[in-house]
């Protein structure tokens, strides 16, 4: 009896959390949109660490990956966008669902450091922050590389 | 010769905070890829506030608008970005690049109201959340009507 009230309620937050019900080829475009914007971001962080650095715009660039990082994308993945247009075909490898371990392990180390690309962003250390972005770019091709199909 | 040494290090300042340049189209694709992925977010928040509430993903989506809406967005609407194809053609009209105070006058309500929403968000309020998500999607909609071209 109390297994069943459980179940109940565990559909009705699944339900509840389910709400925004997103059609597949506007998921591949949300995280297509999600990736394109981070790469403006990493661009942005890049010409700062090789040459002049602006510290309020590594701060902004930061915090929106950050953000992105951090806003749950895990959910634009939806059964059936294996393949499909958003903006452009996905270019998603079958692995990414089937390997839950291998993108818990590349989806973890991107957000930790994007948090940590944030914080040392806003301590606005030129040389610090040069090297977390090479810590950060380092999870964004682990990901590519076994998650992304090459063009 | 003040007023010189004043200009060369103008100029060395606008040539290091340009340092990301970024080709038209890029520019376009970026820009069209925030909206886009602030237009999800845009949905989860409503379905929250009008389905059932969970709190920490309103957190996420109004965190990831705040970012993006703070991250100056304003310089992707390089000089010849009028026209052309990022994902898609463009369809910002030519008042944007015009209208300096209008454009001034919704970008600030915008930022204004995704702080806001930003806020109130982290406060875990569903009705106040609801209110400010009315607010927010009312910027979106009036820089929408001046300045992109309706499909």
């Amino acid at each position: 009896m109390k297994s069943k009230l459980l179940l109940s309620l565990l559909a009705l937050t699944l339900a509840g959390t389910a709400a925004a019900q997103v059609k597949p080829e506007d998921a591949i475009k949300f995280r297509q949109s999600g990736y394109a914007f981070m790469s403006w971001n990493m661009q942005r962080i890049k010409a700062n660490v090789e040459g002049q650095y602006n510290k309020d715009e590594v701060i902004k660039a930061a915090t929106a990956i950050q953000a992105i990082a951090n806003s749950g994308m895990g959910a634009l993945y939806l059964p059936g966008t294996d393949h499909g247009k958003g903006w452009e075909e996905t270019r998603v490898k079958p692995e990414l669902f089937t390997n839950k371990e291998g993108v818990g392990k590349v989806a973890g180390a991107f957000v930790k450091e994007a948090n940590e690309m944030a914080k040392v962003a806003a301590a606005g250390d030129a040389a610090a922050s040069k090297e977390q972005f090479g810590k950060l770019s380092g999870t964004c091709k682990g990901c590519h590389d076994d998650f992304k199909i090459k063009k």
